[in-house]
């Protein structure tokens, strides 16, 4: 018999799915109870394994194929499992690891998977291991490498917490490394040194300084952002630092290419070495595609510019439109006390079957 | 028969000691060693062994008395044993860790305890351990606590490098951590954070605008000095830090206490959360005192200012003047090429000879 009960209320399923524990690296558990689900309870999909990843499709010759996909892993356990679920009906609030992001979205994406076996779209469903890490391990790379066919289709859904709102496009985001040079010397004799440390001082005016854009995208507005994310330097109590090391996270709205980025980084620390140490490029909204248009019509309300960088931008880079739309508050994603409110796991649900045609 | 021939020509005896391996923490083989020669070489000094420091003194009823110390440990080998002798004569050049600092003082006080039986002063030599290592471990501390009698005297003479020229006082030294505060949040949105490492941007330009003082006493110029040590602040890629700490090494010359000193750095970071974590405090040149004034004297030339901090500091704090005076460029201690010219070993040996009345 399955752990996991396709049919049954999507709440449910999230709850069973929460507590297969799935930190990054350590998805075998809950790819094996993924699969035997859909092979046996989703009779009418072709399903096929992928590493930790399990993928799932119809064929049923439809005008527009829609992918539905939702990473499998969480960040590291944190005295925040089993599932606690507090409330009933729709005031019921589900708390634990992964409540948020995103096994709420992959609960929702399973039970249509299993309940909608005509859909008005061919759908292709990939659920996948490693998103919450490196990019270089991350599950959908490899899929992309090794079941390219797989990856094909008009508009991709991916799960990821969005307050059940569509996010449209995402900005992308870049990581640079200032490294100022200096000379070694002993504090008792600082003069004959140069403080690499002291020389971090502009680069950080110049962050504290910065004003972000905010541009207008296809309506939806971004933010842009520049954050020093790490700051490093020191020899010993006693010597007088020859190198330091600041490294920034520049979020860069989809209107700009990785290389304009780039080069806006590079005006802002006019003089300084830098260099680009992690890099992915944005996405457009692409919300006038027919899909993303029906999409947004079934969830009614207006789209939002997606601000975080998620693997929408990994579809849209393979040229199909892609949004967010999953349940949960993204702000609580990878907090301790993430928690999802039940009645937003059942408003995706109802949204994506409308849109499914079921 | 011993290992160490005290009465041969100093430089020789340095590069004896120098063989013997002396890592701070293992330094009994060259303790026995030093132990046995003074025991077998020189029989009119009363020796006493503490942990791996040695001790002997004269007890010859003279009116003062003066301490010659030196530490037998080194910083770790960097390939740099065993020595390496170049040239011939005054010509000739000691390579190898510790021929700076400071198995050359070492010998040369080691020499003056056999082969001085008679000095004008009664004289104390305190051979220790662990010097390169923190405070709470040095070798000094423990005697000072189990065999205080040992530590009074008129003078003491460190015979750390000094380049053989006299150097009075020390400057104090000071480290302070200085910790900002901001609010984590995610880089995507990152206006609901503050970023901990910006707000550091504002101590780095403090530092960068710094002006030491560099204060007269006693006709000794000294240079302080207010230097960046350490930086650290970052939780991940994609994470706006809610903490970043910068530390600073402050030297302050010895006309500040340490309270004056450590009230300047608050004055300087005003504003911001400042705690001190090491504190040792300078010392006064103290050279109008008899016995002091007799071996600048000896030494002729000007007595320099001590910049670096050493434990002639712990001499002062015990109430009497106290010199830093060696052979070797204390620029050089610490480094892999350390090495030291014979001919200022010989200088500094007939200096203190003649300052001994031998």
């Amino acid at each position: 018999m399955s752990i996991l009960d396709l049919g049954a209320d999507p709440v449910d399923l999230t709850a069973a799915l929460v507590d297969i524990e799935s930190v990054s690296g350590d998805e075998a558990a809950i790819a094996d109870a993924v699969q035997e689900a859909l092979e046996s309870q989703a009779g009418h999909l072709e399903v096929v394994r992928n590493g930790n990843a399990v993928l799932a499709r119809t064929d049923l010759g439809r005008p527009g194929r829609v992918i539905f996909a939702g990473h499998l892993d969480t960040v590291p356990v944190n005295a925040n499992l089993p599932v606690r679920r507090e409330g009933t009906g729709d005031a019921e609030r589900l708390h634990g690891l992964g409540t948020v992001d995103m096994k709420g979205g992959d609960a929702v994406f399973l039970h249509l998977a299993a309940t909608v076996p005509a859909p008005k779209h061919d759908v292709t469903f990939v659920f996948y291991d490693c998103e919450e890490v490196e990019a270089v391990r991350n599950g959908l790379g490899r899929i992309e490498r090794e079941l390219p066919g797989w990856l094909r289709a008009d508009l991709a859904i991916v799960g990821e917490p969005s307050n059940a709102v569509i996010e449209a496009g995402c900005q992308g985001t870049m990581r640079a490394e200032i490294r100022v040079t200096g000379a070694r010397a002993h504090t008792a004799r600082a003069w004959r040194g140069v403080n690499a440390i002291h020389l971090l001082s502009e680069p950080l005016r110049l962050l504290s300084d910065y004003r972000p854009r905010t541009p207008k995208i296809d309506g939806l507005t971004y933010r842009e952002g520049l954050q020093a994310v790490k700051i490093s330097g020191g020899v010993a109590g006693n010597v007088v630092p020859d190198e330091a090391v600041l490294t920034v996270n520049h979020r860069f709205a989809p209107d700009r290419s990785p290389e304009q980025a780039e080069k806006h980084l590079r005006e802002v620390f006019d003089g300084f070495e830098l260099s680009i140490v992690d890099l992915s490029p944005g996405a457009l909204p692409g919300l006038g595609a027919p899909a993303a248009a029906e999409l947004v019509a079934a969830a009614g309300g207006q789209p939002m510019a997606k601000l975080g960088w998620t693997d929408v931008a990994r579809f849209a880079a393979l040229g199909m439109p892609a949004v967010n739309y999953g349940p949960g508050d993204p702000a609580l994603a990878h907090s301790q006390g993430e928690n999802v409110a039940a009645a937003e796991i059942r408003q995706v649900k109802t949204v994506l079957r409308s849109f499914l045609g079921a």
